[in-house]
């Protein structure tokens, strides 16, 4: 949208709070001022509260294809390694077409559930014909058509395990070198729609990378300002498979060959040690945790104390989007530790309050992951917002002082009423 | 709904199966005849799958006016304890208006997510006026303008703790001796709508009944052929306190005191010794899990070893009702057993299917906990369905085959299109 807009919502969310009688104004689709500024709205939001749109930090959108199936486990019970073995199937299945639609049906449904940003972090980046690349200019199209504000995290592939080429199902996920995967990535920059489109680039993970190319990798982000990704330990095989090949965690590869992890985002950190994950931290490290698939996956709990202290640092993710909701990512992201734990309110702010630390996770610090100025409602800001409908019936008769609990807590993303990403709604 | 009707989906839910073009006869509220009868439907439900109704079979419908409450804080991390102080606090400020609002929006909720028949586990009995079972009558009311079945749960509550007297807070809850308490059961018996209504008995715990009074109690629910819930060994303290008073568990006072648990249903078992429950179930006994609120509360992560040879014996419930969603309820009792075992498929029948079993304990074990003849559509049980919207986003791409697995582990409540009980549509 170009041109001014002037928003009011019933309530507005800023700075971890609901508060009435805010205007923000809008002009080229950011966030230019807000507050009690006495104009009239151009857009009157009767009955509704206004919080910055969600941020899926990590999303592998063609696998919500897989919605349904390997879930069946006739061979006794399954495993990640089994749950593979079904996406892998999936991948022979998907052309060009099929491909899209699968994607733009998992950007049109993260908007229904109010996400307004993905990090899509993206590996299956050949056509049927081979070393094409031709399905990541299909991802960007298809974001571009659902209307979702994307960071491409381009994803260097290179071994199908730790030493090993890759396999068969591999194949399309293959980036030859350095050389070419940079070359295609400064390519793909000039094909983005720059008001909603950025690019940032992924590691695999250590199964997928030869640890020595990481740090080229990451340095290279880091002097093109791309926010970096990488999976991290979200399964102990993974884990063995490094210490057996390495002698260390792929964490402590990383921190014996790194110093420094500004904008790098390990993705899971499962089975993490503490130490190491605190060191990462400490070193300006963060990571992405996504509930839903960690869960579905049965990847484990991780143990998340050295986060606590780190809130920026904390974003939530999709990840194979079997199920889209970043209300239920945030509920059992804490529900999690509470079964964990057996005590409540584990993410909690200096003031004790647990649902708006767990919104500043699906919001701000998911923008922070990606190099985004968003998930805030503040001036500088993109303006993307999901508006929530204070008449639903999850959240009808909860006071204004316990909504933000109520909906974190309480409800389904029904509650959801419409979704605007640079400043357009939909 | 009085009269005839003949309903066809194009799907329907027999035997843990989608099977196309079934015929379903009701008559006076109960399914007749079931099957491919080549008659001329009454009801065409286009684009819809039939299920049975969902049942919660523990619910303490009041509690939803908690939702947002006790959710912050400020002493640092909470506790089940915490909560109950929340939940008292809540208890004091309801009149006989506020408490009819409260139950009857948890059970319009309830209906909205598929849930057709609700275990109401019944303590509030008391207006503020004092010791007037006041509050049982509203219940019914509620559930009957609401339009939901309700089996309410009278429950016996005399003890504040193990030989304590009630607390302030809990004499609302008060039944005096058992024989005034079955007076008042019989008597609650004459005011029921026979066609949607009956009555169960709950002693509440270990804690608020006197351990030699619960065998006299089931057996005299068993002479009514009414079915007999407790809740058992949720937190660790209960246990603590319940070996510092009798030198055994809740679970093995009663495996002593009792040879046979037909018709009981141990709420929670999360704490449980394996042993202790493998004995209970052997026994006759049953279990009802709550994911959502045992998860809100910080309960923990039951073992459930012996519950997975007796699917029968496995029910769900919405229990605080803090959320109220059977499909989240059946995703998150698998996914909380996938997390702490890290594999897939836990609750798996026979030929593998995890969904199909976990819609079996949302449906028919719901029904054989309550003492129902529900959660199948078969002959002889109610007419009470929930019909799934075929065209919903979450599943509108999904094959038959897959898709009972993707309501379980894909979906929102958005996909329920409508509600039936006892034939008639809501």
């Amino acid at each position: 949208m170009s041109g001014r807009a002037i928003i009011e919502a019933e309530l507005t969310w800023r700075n971890g709070r609901f508060v009435r009688g805010e205007q923000v104004i809008i002009e080229d689709g950011l966030i230019t001022e807000v507050g009690a500024l006495g104009l009239e709205p151009t857009q009157r939001l009767t009955g509704q509260a206004l919080l910055p749109g969600f941020i899926s930090a990590h999303s592998h959108a063609f696998q919500r294809a897989l919605r349904g199936r390997g879930e069946t486990f006739p061979a006794g019970s399954g495993s990640f390694w089994s749950w593979r073995e079904a996406m892998y199937a999936l991948v022979a299945q998907l052309d060009s077409e099929r491909f899209y639609a699968a994607v733009h049906a998992t950007f049109a449904e993260m908007l229904a559930a109010g996400i307004t940003s993905v990090g899509e972090f993206h590996y299956l980046h050949h056509s049927p014909a081979g070393n094409d690349f031709a399905f990541d200019e299909l991802v960007l199209r298809a974001a571009r058509d659902a209307g979702i504000r994307i960071v491409l995290l381009v994803t260097y592939y290179k071994t199908g395990g730790i030493g090993q080429a890759l396999s068969e199902a591999q194949q399309r996920f293959a980036t030859e070198s350095q050389e070419t995967f940079w070359r295609h990535v400064d390519a793909l920059a000039s094909k983005l729609d720059s008001r909603t489109q950025s690019l940032g680039v992924a590691a695999h993970s250590i199964r997928g990378v030869p640890v020595d190319e990481i740090p080229q990798l990451y340095a290279e982000a880091r002097k093109r300002g791309m926010p970096f990704h990488m999976h991290v330990e979200e399964q102990r095989r993974e884990i063995e498979e490094s210490r057996n090949a390495y002698g260390e965690t792929p964490m402590q590869l990383l921190l014996h060959r790194m110093r420094d992890f500004t904008g790098f985002t390990a993705v899971h950190a499962t089975h993490s040690e503490p130490a190491y994950l605190q060191e990462f931290l400490a070193r300006g490290g963060s990571v992405c945790i996504t509930p839903l698939t960690e869960a579905n996956l049965g990847d484990g709990i991780p143990s998340i104390a050295p986060l606590l202290a780190r809130p920026d640092r904390l974003s939530l993710g999709s990840d194979s989007n079997a199920r889209i909701s970043m209300i239920e990512e945030m509920r059992w992201l804490e529900y999690a530790q509470r079964l964990r734990s057996e005590t409540r309110g584990v993410y909690r702010d200096e003031e004790g309050r647990n649902a708006p630390r767990l919104i500043e996770y699906a919001t701000l610090a998911g923008a922070r992951s990606l190099g985004l100025d968003a998930g805030r409602i503040e001036p500088g800001a993109v303006a993307d917002f999901v508006s929530i409908d204070l008449h639903a019936r999850a959240i009808a008769e909860v006071s204004e002082e316990q909504l933000a609990e109520a909906i974190v807590f309480g409800a389904g993303d029904d509650v959801v009423h419409a979704t605007c990403v640079a400043g357009e709604w939909r």
